[in-house]
């Protein structure tokens, strides 16, 4: 799917406002695709991230998937909008385990109030990347 | 619902795993009610936990609500049974915002391989508290 | 939690779009509870209803599920609204096996533009009804 | 992805089960693409199937994917094996209008237990297929 962002500037906004979110900092979460209707946030793997088992927490992949996922709407929408997650649900494929993960999130459909997002996360290592967990999520455009 | 744990040890058992979970401490989260079937866990309002707007991230919100979900369910399995984070869905239904949410998570049914719990999480600042998430999780019991 | 309808007409609102539902009477679903931000909607055992095992399918629990949802957020939208299903999640607890099943929507949370509803599904045959499914819903109010 | 079906008679295994399904004989919905990890179903249009504007009820939508879900992970299961629908989420996208849906139905990770699968439910009119729903499905195999 193609998309024409109504903004031209649509990439500096998304940066401004990632850059905003205090707690992709806090965790090392880098913004390092976006595109219309597209954006890719990756996390590096670190100890104190993760459960019991010494995987990166499903939370942790949820944090920058609904991020990615935000993002990849707010890409679409008027320059003064503002973009909120309404819901989301994450399933969990594999243990999140390597270097980093990335979610790589892409609008399915953008509507006038509504935008639908996957994201799929994956994990790099050796070798190819790993499909760790996928993401849909529902944003909505506040105007 | 009432529940009858398997394993008498079970609060042990979850207090145990809940100290693992590194990411907990990373972001300042604790266990505030354990029972059977059910989970609460807390996490004071931290300004490097935020979204742009200065709430919690929804990343947040999942990462407790989930771990309240798994622990939930773990209070109800045999002694020797690992916790697994299938799925989950989160609704968020007002900004996050006090000095602290909590996220109560309740077993809603619990199988021999699949049990399901709810979560709701809310926020506390002056006067009553306020609901702000509210998450349905899938949990399997690995023997 | 108690709601105030905006319309008082709302439960003739809520009627009239029920009959409308053409596969409500394919079905043979029936209206049964209309309240603010409460609705249950009752489907009687059919053998033609059924998936492979005999069961009610999935999709029955869902489409009853989806329309209480539906129906208890329109109980709070203003008179000249329409209410639009914008996505649920359900998650299928026990076999819907009985004389029948009632699916019960509240409302959870009534905003301006989104509420969202949880329902119970409960099968009823002799002794206490037994919760067989478990959904929750975002309903958009459009204006 | 592609997948290697563990039990060769695995065509006629969906298509046996998909015959004993007593609802989509009601409906009107065929089985109409069987490959390994992948289910097609198609439901012609039917004015008793429409919800109070004319469209298909979201839960007709539901039903066709959920069965879609369900047998595309059913074809990689062992020839002795049962499938079982976990729960599942579905976004509502476009208004089913048209001659016909079809659900496609499409696994993205098989495990032991637990399979995950996407399916995208797509209207046929004149011109090109329009997405109008999303459904992100969790099946179990039992042994």
């Amino acid at each position: 799917m193609t998309f024409t962002p109504k903004d031209p500037e649509y990439a500096a906004r998304v940066r401004t406002s990632f850059a905003a979110q205090r707690v992709m900092a806090t965790i090392g979460a880098a913004l390092t695709h976006v595109g219309p209707g597209e954006v890719d946030i990756t996390l590096p793997f670190r100890e104190d991230l993760t459960q019991q088992d010494g995987f990166l927490h499903a939370g942790m992949l949820a944090t920058v998937a609904d991020s990615a996922c935000g993002y990849a709407a707010y890409t679409l929408m008027p320059a003064t909008a503002n973009v909120l997650s309404i819901e989301f649900k994450i399933n969990m494929l594999a243990p999140a385990v390597g270097a980093s993960v990335t979610a790589r999130a892409r609008v399915v459909r953008a509507g006038r109030t509504i935008t639908v997002c996957h994201a799929d996360v994956f994990a790099l290592r050796d070798g190819p990347e790993k499909l760790v967990a996928s993401m849909v999520g529902t944003m909505m455009t506040v105007p």
